[in-house]
């Protein structure tokens, strides 16, 4: 028997993967999980028909979205997490030793329950005593909440259906709110390659610049995503990762992917990509 | 009807593209050419069963090969281009106006052939009369050519079958050889996110090596290429990418990816990358 999988990355076009079979297959109150076995990308999850991680690659997603910011931050202690309940963005914050607390908000408990049974290497750190799992709406929650943080991750599914929220003008205000003065946001920000996202990628840096004084986009490369190029944004209402230094003093041992002057050159963008998040 | 193509990365996963119709298919003297009118990505080139380049996303390859290199080189005026026989590459190679000559030597004229029906925008370069263009073995040529040149671009296919001969050490040899004191190659590597082109990246690199003084990788982002990420070899006896400054003072414009300071940092490279290349 073969069976594949197939993401139609558009009407026109998809990636397909050999399955060696399906592990589980959820329908929640929020959305659609399926998790398979493949036999080139390890276990693999989908969310809504969505690929959301393999791992094969996962490591180039949850590097570049926490170790660029992590990079531009002076002993940085509370960190924010919306979505990520597959738990790999806190299983990178949680390298830090000058980490006190990761407030972390999935709005679908099912998400961390299968990813706690397939993907160990990923929710290791739900057992860190410095997570505070929280299962609610992100968007409620940063309009809520007390705290203030040095960094907030907006590890969000797309920005159609229940993500979407995450990605408006009210959202990215309440999120500037509950930042410390030197505190950065990151989020990612789909395909600049991708036509059909091309409109929601302005108009998301056009909402993160009413609410932040530096917007900036950087770019990872992850195979298993439409396109193979993702971008991320990085927000800050003081720290420009352009032109300023790197000010962290620790720098985790063992990444596969980031480096220093990799997090710097990522915000580096090809001209076509420049002028999207410029018009 | 609906009509797909799917390329193969690997036994396990492929990229799939929705067809409109079918162009042409040619069996020529050394592999099979197929054309094919997409939705999504415009005319698509494939040759062997593997995508050669759309017009979607033509554009990152070539400024890669070409723009990377030609910014080092202080008034470049002799450019050897083997295979290229699409013309994208010969077109940007001729955008510089210190160039008076550019050598292409290409081993199937079919390519070039359906190139002038299909692909205007890439074989327009076969009007510019600075373009000599030699059906032949370009690695005979390389062996017998008295001629030297500032740059020397090896837009090949894959290290398997008729492309094979263009990865080896004799004929890094003989590149090295006709190569101005201070002459560029760059050549195409594949992705190093592909496990089973590891190891022929790696005795890529080691061949280099043994004939040119500085060997570096570079990378591009190339969505329809299998894990969307492609690799670039740099070699020269003279030319250091990362230490030395741009020298061109000309830079064309209208670029849709190249930017200079891109240039620089497409030579920062994610961890295991590094790892693979100097291994």
């Amino acid at each position: 028997m073969e069976l594949w999988y197939t993401e139609y990355t558009n009407k026109s076009s998809g990636l397909t993967i050999k399955i060696e079979r399906q592990l589980e297959h959820r329908e929640t109150e929020f959305q659609t999980i399926d998790i398979f076995k493949t036999h080139y990308y390890g276990n693999l999850m989908v969310i809504d028909g969505v690929v959301m991680l393999t791992e094969f690659d996962e490591f180039v997603y949850h590097e570049s979205l926490v170790h660029v910011p992590m990079q531009f931050l002076q002993n940085p202690k509370n960190v924010l997490i919306i979505g990520g309940g597959d738990g790999g963005t806190a299983r990178e914050v949680l390298k830090y030793g000058s980490i006190e607390e990761v407030v972390m908000v999935e709005i679908d408990r099912e998400v961390c329950e299968v990813s706690k049974k397939y993907f160990p290497n990923l929710s290791v750190s739900f057992k860190d005593k410095r997570l505070k799992l929280i299962y609610d709406d992100g968007a409620k929650y940063v309009k809520d909440t007390g705290k203030k943080f040095d960094l907030i991750i907006i590890d969000s599914t797309d920005p159609v259906g229940p993500g979407e929220v995450l990605f408006t003008e009210e959202f990215y205000r309440n999120c500037s709110n509950i930042l410390k003065d030197f505190g950065i946001l990151t989020a990612q920000t789909e395909s600049p390659f991708d036509r059909e996202y091309r409109d929601p990628i302005k108009r998301i840096y056009r909402n993160l610049r009413k609410s932040f004084k530096n917007v900036n986009m950087y770019l990872g490369h992850i195979p298993t995503y439409p396109f193979g190029t993702w971008s991320f944004a990085f927000a800050s209402n003081s720290v420009n990762p352009v032109s300023d230094n790197l000010k962290n003093s620790e720098l985790p041992e063992g990444l596969k992917y980031y480096n220093r002057e990799l997090g710097k050159s990522a915000f580096i963008l090809p001209n076509f990509v420049r002028d999207l998040i410029n018009e």
